[in-house]
């Protein structure tokens, strides 16, 4: 292989990203320059944050420039290395784009692997990466449960969200809610993910969710931990108990949404609950990731979390596979296979 | 004096209140019961946290039943007493109604004030009363302030948020930054109180308010005292340093607004730079009044606490005094004055 297929930012969407937005080119392979490395990319990570990069608003990072492959945490092979770290057959995991081949570099972000560990080079996209430990600290962390503790998850069918439901059942809460789109999906959060309860939220306004909510959690929930934002959050806001923690990890329903945002219209009940709502971002724990991985390393090799990856094949399919996430049609950690 | 007059709310307002909601009643004296007491009101304290009351809707409190007098804190004396421990000639404090005469009960809401540490009986319903604590509880704990810390107070020149900068200067904030209407109390803020910094909100969006808030805080800033809601506290979260805390005290610009609320829109931005956003009350903090009241009286001697009193005089005044809170037309803590 001697040319590099590369999946381009072209153009700022405006609402959800078509194909115009993107450009897929055949490029010469880059290079080596001193301890540089080549890695073949074979699995990308496909995340709902991925859309707000493609925005040219300020943010947490900067944008995806134009030009340039979007960006994605990969995991791939070393093929080519002028870097004695990472020599040719390393397994690698890094944010890097969606292209067949990326260039690293010692000290950058790209990490060695131990594919050995787990099933799959994919599991360090999902349950290992960065999904298992935005669940793993963002729950712990920036919700602070306490045992018992009667815990609300949105978007609890997606890859963060099905394990923070069940990190939560390990963790001791008494109860776990989550909220879902389609009665598939809310069975699965039952049967497979072990929440106590699921809500489909579909076709139902504020009103509709908060009764339902209230119907499972008549003292309210302690805890939210936020994917969606929204009505969805608006429903959660109307359900607070006392002193309650809201973990905000992301606004699905907000990121195609060119026009103003919705934000949190019920803002109101946090004073009325005297709760706490956090902005979380799995970055911040980098420095711990060896903790959450252990511990999630564990859970798995015990039997107790289970998690699923839709695994979709061929960088020509990256938009469609990129849209699942918006549409609800991917069942478990979305993934691109670029072979 | 053997009549009582009282200001009825006899209807739930739909956007800011009118006059058709609310009646004035003249009633015969209430009789005492054993333990009760009975107070000539001097005077009530308007509230913007009123207007939420008068509304049917879960919150903290219950709802000022329809035909009862306008809950508020007033300051008054005991003219009638079957209470030991009250009196005649007692001042008291206490969570009573808009009307001259209020019933006591020993164990109730009612406590007994010393008047002579203050100019004026009003103090106990501003900068020794919930207003005081407010500020004083509402920023040391909710907002977890450090010294050098960029403070940004929404409705600054109101009762709570003139006394929330003051206090933040005296606890070491490295640069305080007011937000008020008009360059009166723009002027009040600096010269006065002491803020570094005022921003008048009038005539400017989200953009706007947005840039000049950048302008004097091209750090972002560490703490936001929310008393307003709407386009500042959206302003204000496109201003945040990184892990800052926002103590959301009230949302006056929701109060009267009828039809569905505008919340945080930009509440995306507590994810951007992992904030946290706490609803505060005061009653949480009764327990620890004293501590809270020794503090302030101190500054007060000392001369390091400025305040303003706005009052209104007669119970038919009640609707336009309160009434100020939401055009802005008061210049300091509105108290109504029953004489």
């Amino acid at each position: 292989m001697t040319t590099n297929r590369r999946f381009l930012l072209v153009r700022r969407p405006n609402g959800p990203p078509v194909a115009d937005d993107f450009a897929l080119v055949e490029e010469a392979l880059p290079v080596l320059a001193p301890s540089q490395f080549l890695i073949r990319n074979r699995y990308a990570s496909l995340d709902p944050a991925i859309r707000g990069w493609m925005d040219d608003a300020p943010s947490y990072m900067p944008p995806i420039p134009l030009g340039t492959a979007v960006r994605a945490s990969t995991v791939g092979e070393v093929v080519a290395s002028e870097a004695e770290a990472f020599p040719v057959g390393t397994w690698v995991v890094g944010l890097n784009g969606i292209e067949e081949h990326s260039l690293g570099a010692a000290g950058g972000f790209t990490q060695a692997i131990d594919v050995s560990l787990v099933p799959s080079p994919t599991n360090f996209l999902s349950v290992l990466g960065a999904v298992g430990m935005t669940a793993y600290f963002g729950y712990l962390r920036a919700c602070e449960p306490k045992p018992g503790d009667v815990v609300l998850v949105t978007g609890a069918a997606g890859a963060v969200g099905s394990l923070v439901g069940q990190i939560a059942k390990i963790h001791g809460a008494g109860k776990v809610i989550g909220i879902a789109g389609g009665p598939e999906k809310c069975r699965r959060l039952v049967e497979r993910y072990g929440f106590d309860a699921a809500i489909d939220y579909r076709g139902k306004d504020v009103a509709a969710l908060s009764a339902e909510i209230a119907a499972h959690a008549p003292d309210g929930v302690n805890v939210i931990f936020e994917n969606v934002g929204g009505d969805i959050l608006d429903a959660g806001l109307n359900n607070l108990a006392m002193g309650a923690h809201i973990g905000l990890c992301g606004l699905i329903s907000e990121y195609n949404n060119a026009g103003e945002k919705t934000g949190a219209r019920n803002v109101w009940q946090l004073i009325v609950k005297r709760a706490t709502m956090r902005g979380l971002l799995v970055a911040d724990y980098v420095p711990e990731f060896g903790t959450g991985i252990a511990a999630m390393a564990g859970w798995l090799r015990e039997g107790r979390l289970h998690f699923d990856e839709h695994i979709d094949h061929g960088i020509d399919n990256a938009l469609p596979a990129f849209l699942r996430l918006f549409s609800g049609t991917n069942d478990g950690k979305m993934i691109l296979a670029l072979d």
